[in-house]
């Protein structure tokens, strides 16, 4: 099945916003094995709209739109669709019921326009919204299917996921889908994880082997087509063991989540809590360890030490390190040891993590941009540094920085490192 | 002019990348004063891209390209123009020098596909390339113009803000352009903004007043156009006075940065100094502040005190506040206070703002997730505290206590409260 994505808005077009739901939905749609040929924006005007599912029907047989299914005027997406096919729209009760007790809720006086996000086209199937007030509409008109999902991503998504997902495999049929295990890598970049499974890469056919790259992450995934869950693990389970057995020092879940997830997950299995000492990185791994909910059960806190004032009076980091001219100074390896080594006392955690470094855009001490020491204390054994040197902008040192301070704590956690 | 951003590429299509390009094209074009009508996203396929250069030029006066001008045989979008136009492509031998330089200065093997990225269509003119290699086209048929760029956003970026930007004026001719002015606000919602202003927004004419929503900040584009920079201040000057007297407690800059960046500046002119202390945030403050150049002449550092332990060892918390039936607790205004004084103490700051609060996903203490204190000590003075009831998910109630705590201290390092 081809598809074609529709982004209804003018604020897409005035560039006050990212199609990230273009994003999403192309994801999610390869997940279910249909391909997207296109995707169009286009802005909250009728005509241009109808336009845009004239060409859309010509050359896609699946139509996904998001946005315009609000309750403004400007809200056009059900209108020019019902226009377009020719049809009528008519009231959903349960979900008018739903907008009706919201306000009443509220004690707030009912707007009518609100009356709108109720409207279905003739014929289409309504899809429930857990997240927000506009109802989904999904139909299929002389083989073409219409798949109409609201713009803000809070309630696009999981519509999406949910009844949307499950109209699509109806009108599938009883084809084999997709499915896909998604592989997470720390501490190696897409080109060394290349490397690494070239072979594999180059004769891929079935399953496929597709890398994902975003800042400071390294993804794979794994998908073949099967008619259900059990055939797709036989079908996978051979090329995940090869992959696995290349790069035990690197793979960290067998799911989408990030390596902050993991060592929370790990830490709080094993009953163990971490802390940390951050320079350079100024609160961003404490900022990403803290995102994961129930965090507090593994991650103590920690001191931003940003100033060698800090370094000396919260960690307990020596003046003689930190200052005079033959002072190893606040990037070494030494201060980096230093500081893990007070913040685990402060803390009196069983693991601490620190990273000292220059992150640019200038030279500090007399040392160049992206050199990075990251310190690793552990309760009970030899403190460990390890020196790296990053490269990128001021912003991008930080964030891979901070993320190789989880993979060094990860490696410690998994008996690795 | 009505333009269509065409952005070439399979992975846009697979949801492996945002397409980010289109909306820096978006706004980029607006402040031109061109209208953008459509984008478009199509895959790395000759004959689609022919087919979406067939519906952009029915449709729009002018084509911008990104991608499709690299070495490998994926790249297309100039070949598909060419036999479009029906026209010839040929080397334009200054870039074809640039790529042998740099293969020679490398002393690697020159490959051959790399020829491609020094090709022009017949008549165009070339666009200079300052951050890669792949040479920009633009030229002008029958009417439509056509504006070929890289895929990559370092290097389609500047091409477009410079040779782009010249070229497209030339092709405008005398007209005037857009001249625009970003106003940022903290500490107001869009919709309070929307509020105070409603009149304004209402009559707009020109200027035009277009708000931007963005997770934490509010944004307001103030625009004209006009034939020169001194014409356009003279134009813009009514309506900037008239928004700066209703948004005195509120308006934090006249150009697009964040909050962090402004309470930098502040504290760098006044030589102050800045210290933390975090809960529900964890960091996340402070990893706001560091992303700033120069923030280790105003920020100390701080602590994350997440846990009872660090709030007490790191902050001297007294445990009476936080233990026991009848103690306010972590999350309790009394808390705040004690968390900032401390802070201030152990940095030696002059000023220390603390965080502590709910984030969710599950209420704590007995207390309701978005309930959040903001604590702010400053040398010499007495602290206070500011208790705020949020809303949203833990990412954006982390994300907006973030941005509030930072402007707590604008309002004070600016003498508004």
């Amino acid at each position: 099945m081809r598809a074609e994505i529709i982004a209804v808005g003018t604020e897409l077009l005035l560039g006050q916003i990212v199609n990230t739901n273009a994003q999403y939905l192309s994801r999610g749609l390869a997940e279910l094995g249909i391909d997207v040929y296109y995707q169009t924006v286009v802005g909250d005007n009728k005509d241009r709209l109808i336009q845009a599912i004239k060409i859309g029907r010509e050359r896609a047989d699946l139509l996904v739109f998001t946005g315009g299914l609000g309750p403004t005027m400007d809200d056009l997406t059900r209108d020019a669709l019902a226009d377009y096919l020719g049809r009528e729209v008519a009231l959903h009760e349960p979900t008018m019921s739903k907008i009706t007790a919201m306000f009443a809720g509220r004690g707030g006086a009912f707007v009518e326009s609100n009356r709108r996000q109720a409207l279905l086209v003739d014929g289409a199937t309504p899809l429930r919204n857990d997240t927000g007030l506009a109802v989904g509409n999904a139909l299929s008109v002389d083989g073409t299917h219409y798949l109409l999902l609201p713009g803000p991503p809070r309630e696009m998504k999981p519509m999406f996921a949910n009844d949307g997902t499950a109209w699509l495999k109806s009108i599938m049929g009883e084809a084999d889908s997709l499915h896909s295990v998604m592989l997470k890598f720390a501490g190696i970049g897409e080109s060394g994880l290349e490397d690494l499974l070239i072979d594999l890469i180059r004769e891929q056919s079935d399953p496929t082997i597709a890398p994902y790259a975003a800042e400071g992450e390294v993804t794979i995934r794994v998908s073949t087509k099967a008619a259900n869950a059990e055939e797709a693990a036989r079908k996978l389970e051979p090329t995940l063991m090869e992959i696995r057995s290349r790069t035990p020092m690197h793979l960290y879940a067998e799911e989408d989540i990030p390596i902050e997830t993991a060592v929370i997950r790990l830490l709080t299995s094993q009953r163990r809590m971490v802390t940390l000492a951050e320079s350079c990185t100024g609160g961003m791994v404490a900022a990403m360890l803290t995102t994961v909910p129930g965090s507090a059960d593994a991650f103590r806190g920690g001191v931003v030490s940003y100033s060698n004032l800090l370094k000396h009076r919260a960690l307990g980091v020596p003046l003689p390190l930190l200052e005079g001219a033959d002072a190893p100074g606040a990037v070494s390896a030494q201060t980096a040891s230093a500081m893990a080594e007070g913040a685990l006392a402060l803390a009196d955690a069983d693991f601490a993590v620190s990273v000292t470094g220059v992150a640019g855009p200038a030279a500090s001490e007399g040392k160049p941009v992206g050199l990075v020491f990251l310190g690793l204390a552990e309760r009970g054994k030899e403190t460990r540094v390890t020196q790296l040197q990053l490269s990128g902008d001021r912003q991008g040192i930080r964030l891979r920085a901070s993320k190789r301070a989880l993979y060094m704590l990860w490696l410690a956690l998994t008996g690795r490192g």
